[in-house]
């Protein structure tokens, strides 16, 4: 089955080390959450409930993981290195006191991480996501370091997958279909749009997911036209488009399948707009490849929509990363600088709104010489959006 | 059906305003995320997803939601205030640019909620999850103002339950009831930890729940001994105690119930922790009443647990708040130094842990004179614990 072996992680390590040192910084901090938790996950595979979490990579010594003071015995038993501190930083957001729990500061990491070596000058990634309580204690507890924005020195590292993370993703998206498979087969007007996900959801856990991929997306109407949403209380109506995007995690690694489906029948401009989104999805699909300019992708795309006669339905995208964060960097923008390489791997996120309504098209791929792996062929046909 | 009314979410804000006032702030700052999303659903009913959010409250003037670039019809079509202005501070931490969407400054936000008012002092709300990018925001776009932390202006309000939260609680722990029996039901050895977290969430989803209400918990052997963790692949054994947490919410108000459960048989001496964990667990419901001093009850738990013998089982606890985060403030701690008061609502979280194994029984309360309501009475006896 797939999944990540302990090997990978230490290589993760040394290659990250290996940045660090080549930026002249001493060491790097790295911050997660509950929710955002990917930079941890990739480098230890230590997954914070509740609380948050670090981790402490110097250029030169052991790299440590840091948590708070609820998950020590869940942090040995589930992350690869044999180091971990609990700090008070990285505790839950209701702040509890923790009477008699022994916890560390800095200055102990620094000292348990590098021995005599001196930390001068030290990068924070993960800054997207650092909190105050980490940024303070580190302003405290790190009197006359230097400390930079180092989300750069990272974050290449997750770009381009290994074979066994493309494994995992591949996997994620085999039990995305079957949940896809299921609502398709199950969901009738009169439920609500939370009782389509409790499909999805029973259909990744049941499969061999980890978790949801991303908030699980149904939902009808009007909300079709919000570019990102959630679903609610709302009941399945008829003649209405419903969007559906349903991703899941195997081993941490994400995905998703979009399509747009309506019972009964929608508007001439709408069934119009779902034809055009699909058309696009494919377009997209043959402009990825290694070596290709990442603007000029987006570029292309957004001028070829406008010359459809579409490009008032365009909102943003055409195209984003996928790792263990099914929106990750790095973005097919028209602002992008830099060129597409083998084994990075993006969602194309085929998305275009109207007046009240909207629609989204997506699935995964794996950039390869010459083109690029699909990572779902299914659902991606005009058959599948009419139920009944 | 359980819900909160709009006029509530008004009534919280002005009730908000008068605290920002008392404090001697001219406006407070009000931070979530997509996990942590407490502070801001309690305002405005939105919950962001991918990118994270804000509420700016002046003392005198117009609330504001603060969103991310992906999120303006969601916002608008979900939140109760009729203002809401998007900055690139609340993106996604994948980091897109976004190009050609039009972004606010806090300059701007600042116009708009207080006209001609001057800020001079501003107070941060939700710091424990407030990002690097919305604090150098603020200073960058904020100069000359006096930036105070301010949690404690905000957080009293969420203590105490309206009649209507109350009634989100009691709906949600209903729904908890189905999700655990259903478990209780269907789970044999064999299975992974995964595919029963999936009849969870299945019957969270079918019967009324808006989310699961924690990450929910399935977890046996060695690893009971968590005092939080995740599930995992791990196969559910015979003959060890498998630890059952699974909460749920409904419009956003969390709930939880926990027990210990096993197939087979388990040693002695791990049975007998589990019996006094249940009688500890009463023994905790007894003391909560209104008025209780805080720091008294977990005093009275701790000394109870000591003098019955199993003093080196306990590890924190005994009690934590509850309301739209499974966990929230304010604990019950021996450092606490508060009295509870009526409509506060808590977790009753009874954990202990031997060497190598652990329990918990869990379920909330309501506080009363005299007392406390138990919003859930089920699965609080022996026999629910041997399964087959």
């Amino acid at each position: 089955m797939a999944n990540i072996p302990k090997e990978e992680y230490f290589d993760r390590i040394a290659k990250f080390q290996a940045r660090i040192k080549e930026a002249g910084l001493d060491a790097c901090l790295v911050h997660g959450t509950e929710c955002d938790f990917a930079n941890i996950r990739y480098l230890t595979e230590y997954w914070p409930t509740f609380e948050q979490a670090g981790v402490f990579v110097p250029a030169v010594g052991k790299p440590i993981l840091l948590i708070g003071p609820e998950s020590e015995k869940y942090a040995h038993g589930r992350n690869v290195l044999p180091d971990v501190m609990m700090m008070l930083n990285y505790r839950e957001s209701a702040e509890p006191d923790y009477p008699g729990i022994p916890l560390a500061t800095y200055g102990d990491v620094v000292k348990a991480s590098m021995g005599r070596r001196k930390l001068k000058k030290l990068g924070l990634v993960g800054t997207a996501v650092m909190t105050k309580p980490t940024l303070d204690a580190v302003a405290a507890q790190l009197p006359g370091v230097e400390v930079v924005v180092a989300d750069d020195v990272f974050r290449p590292l997750r770009w381009i997958k290994s074979e066994n993370e493309l494994a995992c993703h591949r996997a994620a998206f085999k039990v995305c279909e079957k949940a896809v498979e299921a609502i398709l087969n199950e969901m009738k007007p009169g439920m609500t749009e939370l009782q389509v996900i409790g499909i999805a959801q029973r259909e990744i856990y049941a499969n061999g997911g980890d978790y949801e991929g991303h908030s699980l997306y149904c939902f009808g109407g009007d909300r079709t036209s919000n570019g990102i949403s959630r679903p609610t209380y709302a009941k399945i109506k008829k003649n209405e488009i419903i969007q559906l995007n349903i991703g899941a995690r195997v081993h941490g690694y994400s995905s998703s399948i979009g399509l747009p489906v309506w019972f009964g029948n929608i508007p001439k401009q709408q069934l119009a707009l779902v034809e055009f989104g699909l058309a696009a999805h494919k377009y997209t699909i043959k402009l990825i490849k290694a070596g290709a300019d990442a603007a000029s992708i987006a570029k292309d795309y957004t001028q070829w929509g406008i010359d459809q006669g579409w490009g008032d339905y365009m909102l943003y995208g055409p195209v984003h990363g996928l790792g263990i964060m099914e929106t990750e960097s790095p973005w097919i923008e028209t602002t992008s600088n830099y060129k597409l390489q083998p084994n990075m791997t993006y969602q194309i996120d085929t998305f275009f709104t109207g007046d009240g309504y909207g629609l989204r098209w997506e699935r995964g791929c794996i950039v390869k010489e010459g083109g690029c792996e699909i990572m779902s062929k299914k659902f991606m046909s005009m058959d599948y959006c009419k139920l009944d």
